[in-house]
């Protein structure tokens, strides 16, 4: 880690040990990072980063896997950050659910990397956004950030993605339904994976009635709807190609300045947070809101005037 | 919301109407809400903090509907917090599957609220939290929290509780498995829930092996497991009597000081964003970071060292 620039040289040739040990510097937030953060963006070459969410289920993997080698075809360098859950039992689970991916793990211009969610609150989307700025870095765009799961994770990571897919699927239950229709809010481009179903065009024209009408709910212009099957590649580079196009969309001045206030107000829950923690009145106060003498926001003031 | 002292003693009596405009107050962030913070938390009666989360399709609402009925029985007030995903979409999903909720709606002594996830990264587990200690002040106890999903926020919601409650159904598709592994880290007490399906007991088992052995990944003693039908009612003052026993150990001082931790560690985060967001250089940061001249962390350090 001692040489920045020569490790992002050799990544920029394929070669991607080094770069993958940066990358577990990143997940583990090791100190070493931090000297590193303005060196790593100044290096970055404005790579595409794209979040791909949406429910269980709905084939995400597998459609990543397809976007990956329609990149490939197209001559990019694909990264991949596939955000599990902070679990040690998922680990199995998610990686089998992953092995489709596996079949670009020997092309040396596609870097795959799960992370892991560890430690403090929005440690995961902090983590993530380093890790992708450190692909970009190493000369891969577009940049693939795959999310498992429907929560605030994975609505936070949609927030610093320049261009955000939701993957759903043509039939689901009523629970699941509801849980996609709040991912719809983040969406940019919008799959409907399992194209082969008999359900998937009507499902595509209810996305689209859903999205353009209901008394203008979108300040924003309705996003594409692609229809997909990952497991043929029908659809695929039609996906690549509203993912492309958002690209300059993504790139204008409010949504870039949206991007950073995400990014900025990140990092300054974590400085708080680690600031607070080792300054001198921290046991005290924490003894005072545990016993109920204090409430947590008063003590969170207190901190932050006293010692701070 | 001038006399926040009457508002509690007629909310006590059973008069909602007032506690329900607090909750509003809370939920839209009102400035009205801090400066009562400290007088709402001094009034709280210790009430009994439950979480209750698991994955889409669980059926999480019948089976909180199901507790509402037997600690009724018990003789308690019962709060209940419906935390929902941030959508205008949802809405209509996730009413009609809280449908079942609603025949507790005359119970004077039963008080309901969805919450809606809003604005700032966070928030929905901050504003949460405040109303818990509402609904522990105006007597109410225990409070449930049933979140719908299975992302960071669940978690975050979970981590604030003092027992969370996971959900678990006989069987689901591989990648729903997944999520809902991730979800038994936080469990203190597991409910089984469709217990009249063929696959409950051998669920239930599978569990317990999976909690219990696993190379010690757990520090702590593996949950209890308890089978529920929440559409009939069985088992439901089994899980009660689990929820109860669990609050002494709850309670402990290292984990009362976790609760703290995390409930500081919000508000902390919540602070330094308004801080910053109005100090001078906030703007000029901004721009800086949207283009890429300076990297998010190092301009958090610098609102943070020069504005705060």
């Amino acid at each position: 880690m001692s040489d920045l620039a020569a490790l992002l040289d050799a990544a920029q040739t394929g070669e991607r040990r080094p770069l993958a040990r940066l990358l577990t510097a990143i997940e583990s937030r090791s100190p070493d990072v931090r000297p590193m953060l303005p060196q790593l963006f100044a290096a970055g070459h404005g790579a595409h980063l794209v979040g791909i969410t949406g429910p269980p289920g709905s084939g995400k993997s597998t459609l990543v896997s397809a976007l990956i080698a329609e990149f490939r075809r197209r001559g990019r360098r694909v990264g991949v950050l596939a955000v599990d859950p902070s679990s040690p039992y998922t680990r199995g689970a998610i990686l089998g659910d992953r092995i489709r991916m596996m079949e670009h793990a020997a092309d040396r211009d596609v870097f795959m990397r799960s992370m892991a969610a560890r430690g403090e609150l929005g440690g995961l989307a902090a983590t993530t956004w380093i890790a992708a700025a450190a692909l970009d870095a190493a000369g891969y765009d577009p940049i693939l950030v795959e999310t498992v799961g429907a929560g605030q994770s994975e609505v936070e990571i949609a927030r610093l993605a320049e261009t955000t897919v939701v993957v759903e699927v043509p039939e689901m239950g009523d629970e699941v339904q509801a849980i996609k229709a709040g991912l719809l809010e983040v969406a940019d481009v919008i799959a409907v994976n399992k194209g082969d179903r008999p359900g998937a065009p009507r499902a595509a024209r209810q996305l689209r009635a859903m999205m353009s009408g209901a008394g203008g709910r979108f300040a924003r212009k309705p996003p594409p709807i692609v229809i997909t099957t990952a497991t043929s590649g029908e659809g695929v580079a039609e996906l690549a190609d509203a993912i492309d196009a958002h690209r300059s969309t993504a790139r204008s001045p409010t949504q870039s300045r949206e991007r950073a206030r995400n990014q900025v107000a990140r990092a300054l829950a974590d400085l708080a947070l680690q600031r607070a923690a080792s300054a001198e009145g921290w046991d005290a106060t924490l003894d005072a809101v545990a016993s109920r003498e204090l409430d947590p926001v008063t003590a969170a003031e207190r901190l932050f005037d006293g010692a701070m």
